[in-house]
C-alpha cells in the first residue's frame, strides 16, 4: 500500500492507475477506522480495481465548540487495517496541504444543509461538501463509497454530485452495528460503560417506531415520534431531534409513505451520536 | 464540428477524444461571439488537439434587474464562426439541461466575490463559479481559456480552481479591443452611435492613469484615480467604480506597485461596461 501526504503525488499515482485502465474506487474517512469503514472498503474492493482511502480529520466541518481537537486519531492502527484490506493507496494529508493560507472557496447545498444535523451543526455540511469535492478532484474516482449511518451527509453529497455534474458514482452502504445494535462510530470511543448502555436508546427508539409501522400499522408520524421520544426520555438522555422524512429530499412527513427515513440525534454528556432507520416498504 | 445540447452526449465525445490521448482545450462563452472570444479559441487551437466551446447564457449570474432576457443571442452566426475556426465540439445546452428543477448546489469564493463587480452585481460570481465548475465537470478539459477583459472573473476562477483542486489549467488571454480602443464585449451591441463614442471614456481614463504612472511617475493611487474620474465625468458618464488593486488578491493599493490592475465600470443609460489595464512594471 502506498501512503501519500501530498496532493501532487496522489495525482501521479492515480494517473498511472487510470492509464492502466483501472476503475478507481474511493472511500473518504476521518480515520479511527471501524467495521463501518471496513465494509465500505470491502465493497470498493469488490467493485473496483484500484482502491483509495483518505484519512483526513477535516477542520472545516467542525464548529468552534465541537470535538475537532479531541476527535480520536490512530494512524498507525488505521494503516495496519488498510494494509490487511489490501487497499492500494492511502491519502493522509496534513491540514496545510488541504487548506492553504487564504483559502476562500466553498461548496454549499442549500436547504438540505440547514435542517436536521444542520440546525445543530451550522456550517457542518458546507465543510463536508467542500472537502469531499476537493478529495474528488484530487483522487478523481469512478465510484465513491459512503455509509448510510450519516444519511443526511450521503443525501447532500448525492445532490451536490448531481447538481454540479461531478463525474463520480456515489454508492451508499448499509449502517454497520455492534452486536447490541449501536451504530458503529469513531465517536463511540468517547462513551464510558454506563453511557455506552444509555446510547442504545436511540436505536431502540428507531426500532420501536419501525415496529409500530410494520406490526401495528400506525402511520401518523406525530404519534410515532412521540413513542420514540418516550424511550429516549425514559433513559434520561438529551434528544436533539427525531424526525421522519422522505429519503430523497428530506421533507418532513405527516403520514408514513415508502422510502421514508427516521433520523435522530442524542447527546450524552459531551458526546453527540446520530442514527437512522430506512423504511423502504411497510 | 459536433453540436451537442445534452450533457451525456458531451461526456461520450470527450471520453473518445481522451481515449485517443488528445489534450482537451475549453472556451466557455455566453455566445454572440466577438474577436475576444475568437482570440481565446485560436489560443486553444494552438495549444490543444481537441477544442470545445460552450455557448450558454447562464441565468444564475444575472441579477433580477439585469439584462438576461435581452442579452444578445445569435446561435446561427456563432456556429458559422466556430466552424471557420475549426472548433471540434460546440456544447450549447438549454437552461433546463444545466439547471434541473430543485437545483440547490452553489460554489462561492468569499471576499473576492463581494468587492468591485460584486458590489454592483450581488450573486454574480456565485452564478459564474457554479456554472464554470459544472462546465468543467462536464467537459473535463486539460486547459480552459478566459479573457483578461473580465479580470475579476478570471482571478476568482483561478482561486476556485486552486482552492478546490480542480484538475484544469486556467489560461488568461489579453483583452482584445476595437480599433479605437474599446474593449470587445457582446454588450457593445447595445450602444447607439453617440453612446458608443462616450463609452470610450473608460479606456481613456485607464490609459491616462497608465501614462501618469509611467511618464509622470505619479504613484499615489488617490491622485491617479481622481485624474481618471475626471475624464469619465467630463464625458457625463456614470462611473460605478474605478480602483487600483493588487492583481493576485484584489486588495486596494495606496501606492502603485508592480502587478497592479486598474479596474473600472461605467453605465451609459442601461448599458454597463467594464474594462481594466494591467500595470506589470512601471
Amino acid at each position: 500500500m502506498k501512503i501519500l501526504k501530498k496532493i501532487n503525488d496522489v495525482r501521479s499515482e492515480i494517473k498511472m492507475a487510470k492509464a492502466e485502465g483501472k476503475i478507481i474506487g474511493f472511500v473518504p474517512t476521518m480515520g479511527y477506522l471501524h467495521q463501518g469503514h471496513i465494509s465500505l472498503i470491502r465493497k470498493a474492493k469488490e467493485e473496483c480495481e484500484y482502491v483509495v482511502v483518505s484519512i483526513f480529520v477535516n477542520p472545516t466541518q467542525f464548529g468552534p465548540k465541537e470535538d475537532f481537537n479531541r476527535y480520536p486519531r490512530n494512524l498507525e492502527r488505521d494503516i495496519k487495517i488498510l494494509k490487511d484490506e489490501k487497499v492500494n493507496l492511502l491519502f493522509a494529508p496534513e491540514t496545510e496541504e488541504m487548506y492553504k493560507e487564504g483559502f476562500k472557496s466553498w461548496v454549499y447545498v442549500e436547504e438540505l444543509s440547514e435542517i436536521l444535523e444542520g440546525k445543530f451543526r451550522p456550517g457542518h455540511f458546507k465543510g463536508v461538501c467542500t472537502v469531499v469535492l476537493k478529495l474528488f478532484n484530487i483522487v478523481q474516482p469512478d465510484k465513491a463509497y459512503f455509509g448510510w449511518k450519516d444519511a443526511q451527509q450521503l443525501i447532500i453529497i448525492k445532490k451536490m454530485v448531481e447538481d454540479l455534474n461531478i463525474p463520480v458514482e456515489i454508492i451508499g452502504c448499509p449502517t454497520i452495528r455492534e452486536s447490541d445494535g449501536l451504530a458503529c462510530s469513531s465517536r463511540n470511543v468517547y462513551l464510558g460503560e454506563k453511557e455506552r448502555e444509555k446510547a442504545l436508546c436511540l436505536y431502540k427508539a428507531l426500532k420501536k417506531i419501525e415496529e409500530l409501522i410494520k406490526k401495528e400499522k400506525i402511520y401518523d408520524c406525530k404519534v410515532l415520534i412521540k413513542e420514540g421520544e418516550k424511550i429516549i426520555k425514559e433513559e434520561g438522555v438529551e434528544l436533539q431531534y427525531l424526525e421522519i422524512v422522505k429519503i430523497d429530499n428530506l421533507k418532513k412527513l405527516e403520514k408514513i409513505e415508502k422510502d421514508a427515513i427516521i433520523l435522530g440525534a442524542i447527546k450524552i454528556g459531551d458526546v453527540r451520536l446520530i442514527d437512522n432507520l430506512i423504511i423502504s416498504e411497510f
